[in-house]
Parts: C-alpha cells; sequence; structure tokens
C-alpha cells in the first residue's frame, strides 16, 4: 500500500499513525469491557490503564518528530488518496497539538468528577448537586474551544463541533436546524390529532425469555448483514456499538415487557456496526480509513432504524419473524399493529425515547443551550430554566423535574459539548442517503421485506462505507445523492410516513 | 507511599514502573478477552494491539533514562521495602535490556510461527510439521540464554527458569527432582497395586446442565474466598486465570459427562486467583508487589486443589453441595467415592490429566528434555525418540504417537523454555505450605470440612501473599514453614494420602 523508499517521510508517518490506532484500538475493547465485562472492583485499575493508554496515544501524536514529518511528507508531494490520508493526519495532529497536555489533564479530572455528581444528580433529580463541577466543565471547554479555535481557524463552538464531525458548519446547521424548526410542529400537531382519533396500538403480550430475544436480535443483525466472525452482541444497561472495524461490539438491553423497543435498539447499533465493518481494510489504522464523522455514523445506524426497518415491508418480515420467536399469535402482532406502535409519536420530555419526527426539536433545544452555555450568555445557574423554557417553546411540554429536563443526558456533564447536533444532522443525511438508494436500485425495499439486505448494503458499502474519511460528509453525500446534506429528504419521508400514511 | 523530594530519583522510577504496570495491566485484560470473547476474526487486529503494546511497555522499561534512574535512585539509599523493590526493578531492568530487540522481534515471530504449526502438527499427530518450526525457536532460546546469562551472571539455563522462577538454582533442582525420581516410584507402584485390588470408582451419573455446573462453580469459588466484585468466571476450552490483582479473571470447561474435572480445575483456578487478589494494593504497579514466581503461583493453586480440597473433609462439603446441585444420589456421589475418584492414579501419557504422584515425572522428563535441547545434546529431531525412551524410564509407559508424546504441551513451541519446573516446585511448596498452616492452626482441616476457608486464608495472606515479591521464594517458604523448599512434606503428604488413606 505504501510507496516505501521514495516518501520516506509520508511512510514514517503512516506508520506512527498506526501505532496510534493500535493503542486506540486497545482503548476501545478495555473500554467495552469495562461496560460489559468487568466486575465493579475493577474500576480503578482499568482507569489507570485507560489513562496510561490515552497518554500514550497522546504523546505519540504531538511528539516533536511528528510535526516534522508532517512538514516533510508534505515536500515529498504525494498524491492521491495518500495526500488526502495525508491532510487527515494533519488534521489529527491539529487538534491533538491545539490544547496544552495540563488543559487535557484538567478537563479529564473535572469531567470524571462532574459525570459522577450526575449520577447521583439525576437519580435524586437534585440539580444543585451538579452546578459547580458543571460550571468548572464548562469553563474548561471554553478555554478547550478557545484553543481550538486559534489552532484551526473557526469560532469556538465550531472547533468543539469538529471534534465530532469534521468540517461542521455553525451557519449551515442554524440554517437547516431553521427550516426543521418551522416545518416539524405543524407535522407535528397533524400527527398527533390523527393519532388521538385512532387510540392506543395493541402491546404484543408476553413472556419474552431473554434467551428468545437474543436469539431474534442475533437473527435480525444477520439479517441485516452483522458477521458474528468479526463482532459480538452482548447486553448492557445502555445500549451502544463499540470494539474496532475487524471485532465490532454491539450491545442491547432486553426487557422482560417485549422485544419492541429491544430490537429496534439492536438494528440501530447494528446500522453503527456494519459502517465500521464496512470501513476499507487497506487503510486500517490509518486517519483517512476511519469514520467520517458522527454524522455519517449516525446516519447509518438511523438509516437501518428508521428508514431502512420501520417500513411496513420490513414490519412484516419483523411480524413473522417476532411471533415465530415468541410464540405470538393476535392482532397485536400484525405489521400493521407494529406500524402503528413503531411510528407512535408524542410530545415527551426524553430524548432517548423520542420518535423521529420530535427527536429534531430535542437537539435544537441542546444545541441553542450548549451555544448559550459557551458564550457565557448561559450561566449554569439559569440552566433548568432555560431548559423549561425551551421545552415549552419548541415541544409544547415542561419537564415535571430536572431528571426528565436538563440532567437526562450524559453528554455535558462529561464534557461533550458540541456532539448534540450530530444526531439530527444524522437523521437527515439518513432519509437523503434511503432515498438515494432505493433511487438507484428500486429493487431494495422489496428485498428488504424478504429480510434480504444485500442490495441496500451493496449500495451503502462504496457509496458511504468505503469512502471512510477519503472525502468530507458533503462530498460523500453530494457523490451518493446529488446533494449536500439538507432537510428536504426527511421532510419528505415524514411527510410519506407519517402525513400521507406510506412508507 | 512514596516520600516525594527527599528520592527524586527513586520516585520517578516508581512512577515509570507503575506506567509500564498499568500497560501491562491493559494487556492482560486483551488476552483475557482473546482468549474468552473476541470473534475469530479479530485475531489481526488483535495481534496488532497486543504487539504495539508490548512494544511500549518495552520501551518504557529499556529507555536510556531508566538506567540513569536506577543508578541515581541507588545512590539515594532508600532503605526497607523501598530497597528490595528497587532491586527488583533492577531485577526486571536487567532482563527487560538482556535481549536486543531485534532478538525479541525474531523470537517473536518463530514462536508466533511455531505455535500455529504445532496446532496444526498436534491434531494430525505430525512431528514433521514443527520439526523446522521447532529447530529456529530453539536456536534462539539458546542465543537468549547466552545474552541472559552474561547480563544476570548465571548458567544459559538458569537465565530462561529466572523468566519464571526468579533466583531458581539449576543444581538445587536437580537435587530435588532426584529425590522425587528415587521415591516416586516405589509410591507409584504400591498405589497402582492396591487400586487394582479396589476396583474402579462409580462415576456419579447426570445430567450435569451448565447452568447448573455454572452455579457450583460460583458457590465453590465463593467458599474459597473469591470475590466477585474483583473477578468473574467465564468458560474457555483452556482454563486458566487472568486478569490484574483488582480484577481477576478464572476460566472453566464445564463437560457434560460430569462435574468432577470441572470442579477442581476451578479451584485450582481460584487457587491462583486468590494470591493474585492478596497481593499488596500498597505496592500495586511495582515489581516488588508482583507475584514471586510461578514456583509461588503454583504452590497456590495446588495448595487448594491438591492439598485443601481432596481432603476426606473437604470432598465431604463437596459430595453435599454437588449432591444439592445436581440432585445427585446414590454411592457415587459418596464422600467416599468421590475420594476414590480423586485420588485416582495412573500411568498416563498426558501432564494435564496426571495425578499429583505420577506429574513430577511428566516434568522431570520436560525438564531433562529442554536443557538438552538447550544445550545441544539433543536435536530436535531426535525428540520423539527421547521422549518416548523418557517414558519408558520414568512412567513406564509409551506413548503410542507424538500427539500424546511430545506435542502435547504448548510450551516449546511457544518459545518457553524453563517453564515447566516450576509446576513441580510449586507442589512441593504446596505441600510444605499447607502442612505449616495446619500446624500454625489445627482448626483449619475441619473449618475446610464446613466449606469455611477463611481459617486457611487468614494463614496464606500475611505468610505468602501480601509478601508478594519482597523476598525469595525461599526466604519466604524459611519464614512460613520454617524451612526452604524441599521433597520431604511433599512425599511425606503423598504417603499419608496414598499409602496410609489419611488426608
Amino acid at each position: 500500500m505504501t510507496t516505501t523508499g521514495t516518501t520516506p517521510a509520508t511512510d514514517a508517518l503512516e506508520a506512527r499513525f498506526r501505532r496510534v490506532a493500535a493503542v486506540e484500538g486497545a482503548l476501545a475493547v478495555l473500554s467495552w469491557d469495562r461496560m460489559v465485562m468487568m466486575p465493579a472492583g475493577g474500576g480503578e485499575a482499568r482507569a489507570e490503564q485507560a489513562a496510561t493508554l490515552g497518554v500514550i496515544a497522546h504523546e505519540l501524536l504531538t511528539a516533536p518528530e511528528v510535526a516534522d514529518l508532517l512538514a516533510a511528507a508534505e515536500a515529498e508531494g504525494v498524491a492521491g488518496w495518500r495526500a488526502t490520508s495525508l491532510s487527515e493526519m494533519r488534521r489529527r495532529h491539529a487538534h491533538a497539538t491545539a490544547l496544552p497536555s495540563a488543559l487535557v489533564d484538567a478537563m479529564s479530572r473535572a469531567s470524571a468528577r462532574c459525570e459522577a455528581a450526575w449520577r447521583v444528580a439525576r437519580a435524586g433529580s437534585d440539580y444543585a448537586l451538579v452546578r459547580e463541577p458543571l460550571a468548572a466543565v464548562i469553563a474548561l471547554a471554553r478555554e478547550a474551544a478557545a484553543a481550538k479555535s486559534a489552532a484551526l481557524g473557526v469560532e469556538p463552538y465550531a472547533a468543539l463541533l469538529d471534534q465530532y464531525e469534521p468540517g461542521a458548519s455553525v451557519p449551515r446547521i442554524e440554517a437547516l436546524f431553521a427550516e426543521l424548526e418551522a416545518a416539524l410542529p405543524p407535522i407535528l400537531a397533524t400527527v398527533l390529532e390523527r393519532q388521538a382519533s385512532e387510540g392506543e396500538p395493541l402491546l404484543p403480550a408476553g413472556p419474552f425469555p431473554p434467551p428468545a430475544q437474543r436469539a431474534l436480535a442475533r437473527e435480525i443483525m444477520a439479517t441485516l448483514g452483522f458477521d458474528f466472525a468479526h463482532g459480538r452482541l452482548d447486553e448492557t444497561l445502555h445500549p451502544f456499538c463499540g470494539g474496532v472495524p475487524d471485532d465490532v461490539r454491539v450491545t442491547t438491553r432486553f426487557s422482560e415487557t417485549g422485544f419492541v423497543s429491544g430490537v429496534m435498539g439492536v438494528i440501530h447499533e447494528t446500522g453503527h456496526a456494519l459502517y465500521e465493518r464496512g470501513l476499507p481494510a487497506a487503510w486500517r489504522g490509518l486517519p483517512i480509513g476511519e469514520a467520517r464523522g458522527m454524522v455519517m455514523h449516525e446516519s447509518q445506524s438511523l438509516l437501518m432504524e428508521m428508514q431502512a426497518c420501520r417500513t411496513p415491508a420490513f414490519l412484516g418480515f419483523l411480524s413473522a419473524r417476532a411471533k415465530a420467536a415468541f410464540g405470538g399469535d393476535g392482532a397485536a402482532w400484525d405489521p400493521a399493529n407494529l406500524r402503528r406502535i413503531y411510528t407512535r409519536v408524542e410530545r415527551g420530555f426524553i430524548r432517548v425515547e423520542a420518535d423521529e419526527v420530535t427527536y429534531p426539536l430535542h437537539v435544537i433545544l441542546r444545541t441553542r443551550l450548549e451555544r448559550a452555555l459557551l458564550s457565557g450568555d448561559l450561566t449554569v445557574a439559569d440552566l433548568p430554566a432555560a431548559w423549561g423554557e425551551g421545552m415549552r417553546t419548541l415541544l409544547g411540554v415542561i419537564p415535571p423535574d430536572d431528571a426528565r429536563g436538563c440532567l437526562q443526558d450524559i453528554h455535558w456533564y462529561d464534557g461533550a459539548i458540541g456532539y448534540f447536533p450530530t444526531y439530527t444532522l444524522g437523521a437527515l443525511a439518513a432519509a437523503q442517503l434511503f432515498g438515494a438508494a432505493t433511487a438507484a436500485d428500486p429493487a431494495i425495499p422489496e428485498a428488504i421485506g424478504r429480510g434480504d439486505f444485500t442490495p441496500l448494503l451493496a449500495w451503502l458499502r462504496p457509496n458511504v462505507h468505503a469512502r471512510a474519511s477519503s472525502a468530507t460528509t458533503d462530498e460523500i453525500l453530494q457523490a451518493a445523492t446529488g446533494a449536500g446534506l439538507g432537510t428536504g429528504a426527511f421532510l419528505g419521508h415524514l411527510k410519506r410516513r407519517y402525513l400521507d400514511g406510506q412508507a
């Protein structure tokens, strides 16, 4: 893959980044283990291991010789993918060197302290407990944003966004979110009115023994194209997708009361897993070979969860498989009823439980508030009130307590500011990509109805997965769908599914 | 713990070794994951991660500043445990720096290649397949032994032994093994004669559902003192104990045909786990805080498996628990019959299936042959014949094929030469320590019969576990039992159990 000899600096740089990637891969497995396998008493030792590997990866990336190698490599004038690879290495290096290590250390400690306080605060809905640690996290985030802003030449909030979505533009996000904020409320009102007239969907009755749920989950994962020779399914309280591209690890939670949300959660995480697994092996260990960013990542989970697997066609397939798994029978198990369950919309308090119509409103609220916290326009003390006011304006409901309000998500308390927008940008991209896929291959929906995801995956592999970080999100979308990121496909999808009763 | 300020070099050295330990701890968890959790397709990525972390740990240990720090620390004249700690750091450094990295790299590649060939060779009992790769491994081991011999000032085989059992003396091992070789055959002959006259023990009949085996295994582990807040039990083809002291991970294999060997395997690994867990927290991350060596490690597993848990008292307890776990009933489940199963002796081919009477003979054979391979007195081509001849002389049987002969153990093919003697030295130490424990607290055997291991553990913790690497194996044994390592306690134990029908 590398042209050894003629480009010694580029070669050495690639070797260095592969070494960093191996350390980060080890960290990913250790992090999975911490959440899935580790006994409680192992926490302190694990924290020490992870912190040490984190420092080592950071040192490998920021060592003075890397800056020299970057300059020398740029002078070597490599072309094609290696030129893109070089600029992705430069990007990673810029992020890593932007922050003094004292600040990195302070942020890591402040986040750990704040996250621990948050767990207690959320459990007791007691915001006062996080006020001071959150203020410390925000103050450090402001410092980090300023440092990264200077290094990257973008505004501070954009510099934080850039960590999760390279090249994200604040005015662009503002424009997209303004479109959604205008378009969603009338859709929401219409859907809620119709739902009210129809009454509640039926809930399939159990029992739902965990082994049968596990077997169904594995069957559906395999149906979507998950390769168990390169991955696992396990159980955790909070489902996630972790590991490395050759060993992708999905987790789920099985509920005693049903399979409905568990199966859809597995489908969501499998979408993430298929993206990781589809990253090109030839670029393994290089920044160019990594997932493009959290927007593209979320687009892949939502494409499966929201676009492909809530269609009447797939729900027909799922209905049959679920009936077989649990011996289910009766109207509650019918595809039409499953569809009513899976397209239920409500003005809820909780983002992670939100439907696809209201979800963007939850994200718009958080984006607005985190920008205000970062700029100083909003103080930590005023956050609960601003949250309530935002919920009232955007969703028409006010959370009864902070646990169902500004304490519900871990992100800020863990130091992650600039992450929230990627959920909704990912939903936009998902609609756009699924639309393009089905336009390119009209056989896809019917195949999905038979549980055959091969045609869909055959389109996603070259058009999304294999592109990895070889182009920007917008470039990938442009090439795959004929347009950069927009709201049209998403709003069109909502109208078809929720107003016209199709798709 | 550290007296910062007055001993800057010692402080810096300790920080450096703690960093190495964190990387090695990460490696231990990754290695557990590879054997217990990893899907087959993850192997290549994992090998890359492990190799990278291995190189990083080695670089941290062998960086030029470490030699400077060691010299400076020695000049600081720390006293007490820190002085011992310093010499243990010096020992680790001497081992790490003894080998040029090209040799380390060559050994790692040769072992990986040979181990892969061995898996195929053993499966088909085809020694020809490993002849050339094993010769390469032996040649490199000879080089490594020479280099370590020069660095440590001991003979080449002792230099390899020293990796597993610090300070091991070849003449001492020869003397101990000569005593065993003389004493065991008559014991063996007598036991076999008696067994023949008694007929076969009964085998408890199943079913033995894996969940019940798992529950029994966990119950017995908890009985022995295993803390599941700091450890796990999982299933693998080849049981082992891994992880780190605060997160010790035991594995076992559940057989469809019974619980007998599975339970005893769990007890063995739990003995290892209790040692790791009992290492002093205050010395975590420093060489002085690690297990003393493989002799002491094996003594702790065998103390549980062979000394404590094959006593009539414990087998009474186990009989009751196993009956309850599987709904067992009848003479096969009686303590007396379990005792006959668990003290069955035979002239077998396979080391890992050997009883405690014949086990040392398997080890003596391997020790003799690996020394001859290392010195060049035995060629790789002549190994199968020498093995057969050795088995005939020592055990009176000749394996029908190489799979049940020189291909049965992974050690040599994986590059581990000098490891085998520790199994038998550990058995000697186990007998000595258990004798001293019961002499110090005569209530121990009766407590074990009630499933109460607290008194035994209360003796092992200060006398063995907490001493970690603060003294040599012989010093620890001397302090705990009044004598250095010898064969007396072990042979006395065999005579009591196998000739006198006691213990």
